[in-house]
């Protein structure tokens, strides 16, 4: 779609190293590998995918951060290593053990991740043939290689970077992900990575994460397909500034608000890269009596192929919008006190069409390559936002071709 | 899709006329508007979209059949009269009354149905300066033409019948509907209209339609979006026949056999015309705790867009319908436990790859336009099934199109 990724340069975190290889997986003429060194004395909170066929690597990457703080975390791209039974789990447990005999550290310490096609054997072999080759161009830049060798669909790198003031000290927040496809993240997104020198600790470090990646990840949509290797990492290296360990104390807030700001970034950058997309959606709703409510229509929204294929077409077929806020399940809608705009004009009203509405003016919104849908439900006082995109032909050619 | 619809003759029912004519709502060049009339005697149930948004017909179709049996039924393509607000109400009321006028009848015996565009105001006079065509043109072998004036974006006339002995006596059944986009029905499709000569009364009617819509029209689904105007109705003339007044009576059984045999066939022929579709799909989901997990794995994988594009490819990418299994939401599912066939052809089992699948064998059985998909949660004795289809460049430009 017609926006460009911010060029801005991405701040090395310090006590975080990159490097990226070429392990031939799926292509040989890119590099598929990302090795994140961490040095000790880090801090590491993780979320997962909740679908139940999660992956084998997020199996063992659940179990090793019971077991110990992460030194390395490997991602490899085009293989999700996922629906591929005990052998998948092996693959994934051999793939840490190669990383720490050639990093010095327990396999326990290493955290895998995967992202490419379903059902496939990983190629083990492959993988820790190019690990030397990682670890040698291990780097405080490698942020950027590392945004580019965890792609799949993807037709653009995603990374974003934020540095803010605590105390006297600055500190830095600096994030990659990747996701175009089977985007419905429950808990995380495909794959992010965000590391920050701050001296986030303990719970103030998971409540962080927790918070931010519901109002990020947890907040985008392409296809409605949670995925199976979904998953979202913050790594605190602790180099920078006073120790944050409460949610209550000093920082705390500053701090989550970069991470947010990162996260929030990585999160629309997936959306605005989703499959075949041509239009950003932000789909706001109020008005509703609890959070789950405002989700449920916000979904019904994003998740319609009618109103996605309507977005696409720049077509401002209100019906569709106003069809799947009826069908969202809300108990006692009352439809006349239900408010619909499109960007500033508002669409529907009193049940129905709203008066004054014209044509003309919903095209010229329509027309825009970010739109926002906003729904009053008119109530209760909450509110949520998702961000969603449009549904293209290039949406089935991609899919239809994904394996060919 | 490569599927020719049954050629066999409708038979119709006694009691029941029916007369189309061109109304010119949306078109000029093809009929647009049914008129069912009904003989005095006849008792009629019918059963309607949950759509908070439903449209203003469905509103006052619900509010007549509480007051009188239905003598007339109305019915109209081109326009939902969906969204329309208290103006919508009136132009239903209005085109009640006109049918009245001409039948000599009350309006509360006139039940109104429409489909098409959502949000445009119902052009009421060009009805009413077809009814008198449409009344003139009723007649018992009206029914395959009122199967083409009821389509919108329908490629074909969906119609079914079939005939059964009860006593001595030969029961016909009859029925047409329409519908091939904004198909997740929720207590009844689009629209479909069934009638029969069968004494059926009272409880036993009411009961008949339920149990059968349950079993047809809410088992399918093209995009999940469930429509404004859904509606099935059911009429019974009472002409042939011992009376059949409870669910428990004598010839109930065989009766309701024959209605699900009919609605299933038109339930089966809204998916095989879905929008853009390629390939026929039954969705079998066995071994549930309960019905409602049966349902959910169901529709997830049914509705899943990207498993949706891999059966338009013909691709067997299994992995897509275990990440869809995966995010149902079933509560502590044991994924070493579940089995998923494609046709004959297992593909997953013991949480992952089938041990002896080939692509090979996959790819022979997505190669046939019609496909099942069987998934084995393993866990109880529950089982359901709902009919889909693919999805393909052609719903993407249908859908993109469909108001210009």
């Amino acid at each position: 779609m017609p926006w460009e990724p911010p060029s801005e340069a991405l701040a090395p975190v310090p006590g975080v190293a990159v490097g990226t290889a070429c392990a031939g997986i799926k292509r040989r003429d890119r590099d598929d590998i990302a090795l994140f060194c961490i040095e000790p004395g880090a801090e590491t909170a993780a979320v997962f995918t909740r679908n139940a066929f999660c992956a084998a690597p997020v199996l063992v990457a659940r179990e090793h951060l019971q077991l110990a703080q992460p030194r390395f975390l490997l991602v490899n791209a085009g293989n999700a290593n996922a629906g591929t039974g005990a052998g998948g789990t092996a693959a994934a447990r051999a793939s840490c053990e190669a990383v720490a005999a050639l990093g010095g550290c327990p396999p326990q310490a290493v955290l895998p991740f995967s992202t490419g096609v379903i059902g496939v054997p990983l190629p083990v072999d492959r993988i820790r043939g190019a690990l030397p080759e990682a670890l040698a161009a291990a780097h405080p830049e490698g942020w950027s290689r590392a945004a580019r060798a965890i792609m799949t669909t993807d037709t653009r790198p995603k990374s974003c970077c934020r540095r803010i003031r605590v105390g006297d000290q600055d500190i830095t927040v600096t994030g990659i992900a990747k996701g175009a496809g089977m985007i419905r993240p429950d808990m995380a997104t495909m794959l992010a990575f965000v590391a920050t020198d701050a001296r986030l600790r303990g719970t103030a470090l998971v409540r962080c994460l927790g918070d931010v990646v519901e109002e990020s990840f947890n907040r985008i949509t392409v296809d409605g397909d949670t995925s199976t290797n979904d998953a979202c990492v913050l790594v605190a290296t602790g180099r920078t500034g006073p120790p944050i360990s409460e949610p209550s104390g000093p920082g705390f807030e500053a701090l989550r608000e970069a991470v947010r700001e990162v996260c929030q970034s990585l999160a629309q950058a997936i959306v605005r890269d989703g499959e075949g997309a041509t239009k950003f959606i932000t789909v706001e709703v109020s008005g509703g009596r609890d959070r789950e409510e405002c989700l449920a229509v916000a979904y019904a929204i994003a998740h319609s192929p009618l109103v996605k294929t309507a977005f696409f077409a720049s077509d401002a077929n209100w019906g569709r919008i106003l069809a799947a806020v009826g069908r969202a399940g809300i108990q006692g809608l009352d439809i006349n006190r239900v408010r619909i705009h499109l960007g500033g004009v508002c669409i529907v009203d009193g049940g129905g069409r709203a008066p004054g509405y014209t044509e003309a003016a919903g095209a010229e919104v329509m027309a825009a390559p970010e739109i926002a849908v906003t729904v009053d439900l008119g109530r209760g006082a909450a509110r949520e936002r998702v961000w969603t995109c449009d549904f293209s032909y290039d949406y089935v050619r991609i899919n239809a071709e994904y394996r060919t």
